[in-house]
């Protein structure tokens, strides 16, 4: 996973300059359209822009969704079509991953982070929405496509949302958005416990990286989503007149939604700060415990080899000086020095256990 | 103890949907419902949700307490009864654990976590309750039941409460949930001086475990709490008429308690913190005394070793070359050696010394 | 020192119940009513609650001070004398240790943290007050009594205190309370000098345990101290008529004394923190010492243990192969060996020394 | 890099006083006039600073931009041409290097931070603007001129940026240093890429000292780009009439810019904090591993050393005793040995793996 | 450096009690008068505070500023003399080091902290002023006298600050002395980059004291510093007419300064903080190290002595059992012997190349 995920233009160049970002694979374009009243319903893939201008200029509510790769000239003629302005298409294209909400004249644009990929391949995606009393038009960059459960429900004719206005349908898209965070924080809930038993276990060198890994993850998701909580709470006090009142309750929930998300997220990482210290107390009390048998050990053998090293040397051999090592030649020599170094051992043990090394 | 806790619908599932989740263990519902006002008092078991309906119409206070399993079935039922809002009720079924409090035109909801059961299996329980100017309907999916002595206070005909209106019913209850804070604390006290003095006695292994498993509870009690303050701001500060002016005094002091609660929980956190880096650090410190020991062991055998190793060598045993180790056929040679290796000794023994190894 | 020191109730018991919590040792209840103006001043000890009233219907400033053990019943005398609120009285029973102010329609409730025996046994002390324009009262369940400064101040005729009125009074009481936070820092400022010089000359398995000794008092202090200031922020905000104009500024000097506490807790939790940090990084430091000691002697001395053991083996003894060990038939045999292992630990030397070990 | 890069005057020093401070090279001087509106356009190199009063005097808008070392003298004429304010002059000289803005009643006066070099010798470069309703001055006491593509595009009569006030081209400016910080945090990116290889992978005493130096330019960085976000946030609320409400929309944008490198700044830090401890858990455990080795070996090998050297004694060669090592002397002596001895070992190797060792 | 510097009263002493503390060596008492508006001006020493009087009935602007010892009396007269409050002056001799201002009817009262002496003995002085519309009255109990160069200015008739009023003298003397923070700061850069230097290249015992020590002054400095920014905010946004509209700036400029050193300060705060971590790291990478080369060797070598120890045993000395060490006597042992052990020397050798572990 790259550090730096934000595309961005050399500086100096123009705002609103619509270049191309290099990119590795490309889903083709589809661009789908969805325009429903409480009594109609239109869902249609469209082959250019401009097929969607009869169903603007009508009082329906238009979903104009475009998946898969936008080209600037693309970008360009629906920008030309809607009166977009040119700052918030440039954030279309240089997918910046920061969660934002920009009041223009004509329309909202909201920026989202959808955590979807993020354990995948680690680069979230953007969806982009401009959004204004008739229409909603939604950029979405990826393979897959989380917004299927949404069309069905706008199929069904008896669903609450065909009988509200556009706020509700973007509520929707909203929430559905923010819900793809509850999968991904299960996934860590997951890891994290997985991580934890093997921490308290067997740690060893792949925990640590595994921790790291995890943390290194939930930095990245906590720096993409908390702006969430900004573009909601702008939604829900901002002085735009888009949100009705009978629909604020619902963005109040979907705000709801990303504070449960912050606090898991919050917790998640105090857990894992913790989980690096534990690591670290856990090898040290390890090492303790390898070096207490090492000192044991060699405690114990080191002065008894020291001893039988002394009857080892071969003063006496080929000389009868009675200070050459007359021990050699006592009766009990040998069983004497098996009793002092049972001796010594005893009384080494003895120390140990005082010091409670064993 | 799970991490992730959260219940929640697939994304993209409409708001409102009732859902059953899929739970370990369930207690049969027992719907209980108590009517009084200073005059009168009711307490009675309910076989259908409908048989509360006259009650709800007189101007005596009710409460309508659902203990235990709710399948969405009921759940509706009550619903449609009260003219609950669907967000409300959803967030009854997926208890979300995160407390928290929502105006509808009808009611109040109110989400709140019961810490009850922390210690026992790791989930904290949900109270959820909807409140107005006539009825509190609450909701606890668990085994105990904590009401007891709220229901005994009711049934004494000269108690404070029974001339009081819905919004001291509605304190009492929150009074109770928040207050069971206190024996947890009391608990989570009486582990950490446990802890603590098993740390600067004779740390070893399981203490370690011991004060990771303690924060990781902390971690989750803070997350799980810390929104009963916003619950309880919103009491005393939202505009809504349900709190009178004499009884704001008791939500205020409801509200200290939540405070008075979150201070130790932050306490205990900064407690256990420092206790890992004194772990930490106490168990170095044991690495240390055991290296010491080690060390002077080794460095003043080793040496002594090596000395008795030389006049263990064969040199000279078969030749008569003058420069085979004459040594040993000195005639003080063995005492000499001992001379020399006493000497090596008692230097190793000053050095330490003045390096206050010993 | 316990860590949960708060008393309360069984959750669920009716806010305003007065129970007694078993305490180990009760200091006998006395009452003293000081009652003065400019010209008159009356100091006695009460025998009873009631003998306050001819005092309290008096314009004069009465200020009525129950030192030691109050009983429920007592209190319920004095609540009932005063219309104290039950809550308020609830409070002086269940010494909380968080300092707070409630504003009720007859008094001022407040309760202080007093640091004064924290150092001894532990537990800080509460002194509770109830004011209003017309008189303090006091609860201080304590076996000190340091309110004799203010006494004498009252007894002399013309200090400030006599002219002034009752706000005037609560802010003596409060700032001598507030003030002996002050010795009690400068006792942690000597505590934490002592361990520094430990910790920078001969740290040891103390010196962590009095760090870790210190901070723990610290968390508690910050915890009891730090809602002082709101304490008195509420006092010099609150739109309560009762501290005036040319009082305020001694109120806004306690304020700044209580900033001022919290900025020493604060900084000294800070040096401990650091401290912890210090010893880690201290003892390791050791060990790597210990250890170059133990390495140097290994490394030198155990291939020579090793060379001189090669000449000790007993090939070519009961053999003449030429091949069994001729070394030990050399003439210069020994000379040479000396020469090797000099050799040896000469290289050792230097590599240690270029590896700066020495 | 040196910590403290504040050029200040010796305190005392009268407000206002241009004095030049020693610096190693100096970048001549060059007076760069750009002066447009939507159909004319002037770019020239002005010889001294009294040139570019007839532009100043103009409708248009004028750019003026000082590239490379101004000395007081030059600065001072500047000062008294266009009634700049002496403090704000002062903080051309001083680069302060903490991004802020003044209004005067003349003009704003705006420091900005260029990133541009710090990668390479550590000190971040000051822009200080004067911006009025007709003009904008800028200083840039730099090497290099990050400016040309904003002058490009200044140059094409068709860009948006000739059709519009002064406040765009501030806004141009301010927008183009800003994103500098993206290569450069690009670059920081790729840094704590490369190095969190080599943590996982091979950690060595390097590793540590490019964290090390990783953190302290991150923490550089924050100080000196922190303050860009006060600078806009000032912009974009301030009461003065400068920026207008069809730019707002652009300096909100560049307002987005710089919280997000803030936000990518603190990611980075905190990756590179979780890094050191990485490191540090990451290196005990490789002594655990080299201990292990170590107490294998020793262990299996010492106790085997003394057993072998009790047969090495000389008991026994000059003496007859029955006591004096019989075993020497039996027929399956030897053998019995090594029985003995792989015993040993065999035993330790069980002791071993089922501590897990190997 | 004393970590209790706060000079106190016994708590109960009535407020503004003038009580002299006992100070270890003091600076004889000089009272020094300037008198002086844009066409006169006074320099002169006084021998009684009362000397002062003419002065403060003109006009003119009177800055008194006494240097050196104030004892209570002293200052008494003085209070009386200029009706200052009894809280303030008891702040004078309580140099308490937390800067602050209080408003009072007549005066203004700020209490500034001068960090010059800081790094000789550790203790900060305190600069206390009074001012009001017409004069500014000064304390500072210092050896230094660091307002020479504000009094340069004064005498040179030209200078802005003989045309300004009072408030332009009070900025002078702020400015003064928040500007001795620079070269404070400039000195502690030095410093970290010096330990940072043998830090990365050779740490050792001292590294880790100068960083602990560095530290605790710079928690010190921030506690001292820190609240100039409230008190200068406070002349900002004060109601009180004493600062005008043009010298605001001034003060505005002055306030930059203060936020410069603490950020600042925060900066050294956090590189020294990850200085300790880097030592700490760095010393576990050493032992490392050192453990490294003892395992190489001891590996190595404990096993080749105990190969060598076996055939040092003397069996088959005095036996002629064929079982009794029959190696020793083979035509080719001894050279066995010595391939067996290149062997196991290789084979390490081998092993621990492929762990990387020289």
């Amino acid at each position: 996973m790259g550090y730096f995920t934000k595309r961005y233009h050399p500086p100096g160049t123009p705002p609103g300059t619509l270049v191309e970002h290099a990119v590795k694979k490309q889903t083709p374009l589809r661009i789908r359209l969805i325009d429903y009243n409480d009594r109609e319903f239109v869902d249609m893939d469209l082959a250019t822009v401009e097929d969607c201008q009869p169903y603007l200029s009508r009082s329906s509510i238009t979903w104009i969704h475009f998946h898969g790769h936008v080209n600037p000239d693309i970008l360009s003629e629906i920008g030309t079509l809607l009166s977009l302005h040119p700052l918030a298409m440039e954030d279309v294209l240089n997918a910046g991953q920061r969660p934002k909400i920009d009041e223009y004249d004509e329309h909202l644009f909201i920026a989202l982070v959808l955590p979807l990929g993020l354990n995948e391949n680690g680069s979230a995606e953007q969806v982009s929405l401009f959004v204004n009393e008739n229409y909603v038009v939604s950029f979405h960059a990826s393979e897959h496509d989380p917004f299927d459960p949404l069309r069905n429900r706008l199929h069904r004719r008896t669903g609450r949302i065909r009988t509200k206005r556009v706020d509700y349908l973007l509520y929707s898209i909203l929430d559905l958005v923010i819900d793809q965070g509850f999968p991904v924080l299960e996934h860590f809930g997951e890891r994290i416990e997985e991580i934890e038993e093997e921490l308290l276990n067997s740690p060893n060198k792949n925990t640590l990286s595994k921790i790291h890994e995890v943390r290194r993850e939930l930095f990245l998701v906590r720096r993409l989503l908390w702006p969430h909580r900004e573009v909601l709470n702008h939604l829900l006090q901002g002085d735009r007149e888009l949100v009705r009142d009978d629909t604020r309750i619902y963005f109040r929930d979907c705000y709801d939604h990303t504070i449960q998300i912050m606090d898991l997220v919050e917790n998640y990482r105090d857990m894992t700060g913790s989980m690096l210290e534990v690591y670290l107390s856990s090898i040290s009390h390890r090492l303790n415990e390898i070096m207490r048998v090492l000192t044991l050990i060699a405690t114990i053998f080191i002065p008894l080899t020291f001893i039988v090293g002394i009857y080892g040397m071969n003063f006496g051999i080929n000389t009868a000086s009675p200070w050459a090592m007359p021990e050699l030649n006592w009766y009990y020599g040998y069983p004497t020095i098996w009793v002092i170094m049972i001796g010594v051992v005893g009384g080494m043990l003895i120390y140990f256990r005082k010091k409670n090394w064993f």
